[in-house]
């Protein structure tokens, strides 16, 4: 089935809003096994509309359309339609009675303004269906051999039109289809592994694997590998993913930390939580990335006790207790400091293991030895001699950042996961 | 001048990502005064993107083309591009020199791997800029009358790459253009303001300002006002937008923090350093996420000291002496805590001010007194009593974070302003 997706609205090509109704329905169809063929995005231009209309219809089976079914004055997308079929629009009696029961139902006027009526006006021939959470209904047109749904742009309305009518529709026809294509698939989520590094890696599987397709995101700082399967049957489907998955799993090893909607954090904390452990942050370059990022995930308490950013010399020997002579000897930014401050933390807040990460985030800063993008980071607990790692980061302040509270949280999640192994 | 936008990437129609980089794009190109006509985005398969690319040449003037130029094997946009225009692609020495250096500068191999070498590989005719941030460089090719612009779809690299040399570009081909309409354009960035305030505050005036548009948008927990001004001739839009931003700001009074690109952690930091003022913070619900937004400014170690993240009674009295009996007495989520780690971080970092937040984030917690959202902060600083305020937030734990934390800072903003106005 080729589904095509019609957004309208000069909202959406002005740059004041960001298009997540097409997320959400991708998102959807992608469930269903569908991959949509195209999405277009036109402003409130009629012309531009109707063709895009017309277009869509000739090439695809289903094409949803949204926004423009509104009141005002730059809803035009049902006269559009109207155009493209080659038929009137027409007042239709059954959304005139559903539109000012809705209004009644507000306690507001059932005498309708021109705005209001326009929403009544369908063209000659489509469905409309009721819009349980607005006013503007869902209408359903046929040109040719394709199917199009008008569906108004409000995403809470987009959303529940969708799932409560649209996708059934889909779905029903779906299981119709002979000889249909089914999928399925998995994202291996990445950590520590470049997008190249990664690509080679795993793309020499991929000729064993004619069924899979292997696509790849990077999402910074973690690059993400996509396995789509494809199959006469969902068992075969089934089979070709798993097969794909197992043998890229092998190769990849723990650099996967998680599959499909899996985030890192959350996998950080269930590992702590099924090893009984507890833990602390000292953060200088991050800032509090390390515990931001941690504490968001619902529960965090039970594991997280501290994190403490100390940004001067002072807060590193007042709060983690750094040695004043540590940081004279070897600077804020060294070795030395940053397994001090790991074994502070853990020390002030009594915690199974404790983080630390200092470091030159820039754009300043530096030295010749350690200039901009060096970082330490530490990893200390219980029956185990403190490790530190120097790392050598480049992208700008923000990406800095972002790779090194990456990096130590890793030390402590490969940690954890040898610590499994081996007990 | 017609422009349209194509972004290619199967994770965009299958609802991995959302395409964010058009967004970007649409509002530059609208402060140039340039309506994009139409977005296309489509997977990656081949033909789709061949004929999605002659059908956006033939209708435009520029095409910026978004996604497929990295050295994996579903990057195949210059493939395409070659097809569109019947050359074929060749490799290009200074691209593979630029690549090279690249790589030799981050220590890596400049004998490189297959995938990296087709980044280098250009349609024959088409003119290759350097990417500052990347690897991928920004190719522009000319088909018929019509300029196309490829660019990698990394965020970071795609705006790079438009600020530095597509807008340029474009903005030297419209002032070009006889009889073209002249814009001006604010962007008035507000906080602690709903959008349905701000609407009644502002759309009162938007009568008096024929010239002027007047839209809203929403970017979580700020609100912001943009104004565009639309005439015959630049001095025109320019007085026409300047009168409207004075009465919109006459009205807004605090609210607006900031106008255009400025950002709400540096204009705090920089009211700070005017006042030559140093800030520390206890963050209890919001877990860093105080301190990470501050530090992630650069510079901001010149007034930020320290952060304490404390997540359990015991680091409450370790790190920023909460006595044991006010925790006992009142709990952790009280005005009494809240007072007593702001003026507990202060006295431990020695700052000027110390800011502090404790509540319940949810979706666990709360007791029927302070139920889930209920957010203690406070400020205390030298030659002022410790303010504290209660909030009610809803929205789930990630929104109760972000307008807590965002309040507790602009309890710290609105004291300097007052404070610079009656010193």
């Amino acid at each position: 089935m080729r589904v095509e997706l019609l957004c309208t609205g000069d909202e959406l090509v002005t740059g004041l809003i960001t298009d997540t109704n097409s997320t959400f329905l991708e998102a959807r169809l992608f469930d269903l096994g569908v991959k949509v063929n195209r999405v277009v995005v036109v402003g409130d231009v009629r012309p531009d509309i109707t063709h895009a209309l017309l277009s869509a219809a000739s090439r695809a089976d289903v094409v949803v359309v949204c926004g423009g079914l509104g009141p005002t004055a730059d809803d035009f997308t049902l006269e559009c339609a109207a155009a493209a079929a080659g038929v009137p629009l027409e007042e239709d009696a059954g959304v005139l009675g559903c539109l000012k029961e809705r209004y009644a139902a507000r306690g507001m006027s059932t005498d309708l303004n021109p705005g209001q009526l326009r929403m009544a006006r369908i063209p000659r021939g489509s469905e409309p269906v009721r819009n349980p959470v607005g006013s503007a209904p869902l209408v359903i047109l046929t040109l040719g051999g394709c199917r199009l749904f008008f569906l108004p742009g409000v995403p809470r309305e987009f959303k529940a039109l969708l799932d409560g009518e649209v996708l059934p529709r889909i779905r029903t026809w779906l299981e119709a289809e002979p000889g249909r294509t089914h999928r399925a698939f998995r994202l291996l989520r990445t950590v520590g592994m470049g997008e190249s590094v990664l690509d080679q890696q795993v793309m020499p599987l991929a000729p064993s694997h004619p069924r899979v397709v292997f696509g790849f995101r990077t999402h910074a700082p973690e690059n993400h590998l996509k396995l789509m399967a494809d199959a006469p049957s969902q068992a075969e489907a089934d089979a070709a993913l798993a097969a794909a998955e197992a043998e890229c799993r092998r190769v990849l090893g723990t650099s996967v930390y998680g599959a499909d909607g899996e985030e890192y954090a959350p996998v950080l904390l269930d590992l702590l939580g099924r090893a009984k452990a507890t833990l602390s942050a000292a953060e200088s370059c991050t800032g509090g990335l390390i515990s931001q990022q941690l504490t968001a995930v619902p529960g965090a308490s039970n594991v997280f006790m501290g994190g403490a950013v100390v940004y001067t010399e002072k807060m590193k020997t007042a709060w983690v207790g750094v040695p004043p002579e540590v940081l004279e000897r070897h600077t804020a930014v060294s070795r030395e400091t940053a397994i001090a401050m790991a074994e502070g933390v853990r020390a002030a807040c009594g915690t199974t293991y404790g983080l630390s990460v200092t470091g030159y985030a820039g754009p300043g800063g530096g030295t010749p030895e350690d200039p901009v993008g060096t970082v330490y980071c530490a990893l200390a607990g219980a029956g185990m001699s403190t490790r530190c790692e120097r790392l050598t980061l480049t992208g700008g302040r923000d990406l800095v950042r972002l790779f090194a509270a990456s990096h130590t949280l890793e030390m402590l999640r490969q940690h954890l996961l040898a610590a499994a192994v081996t007990p």
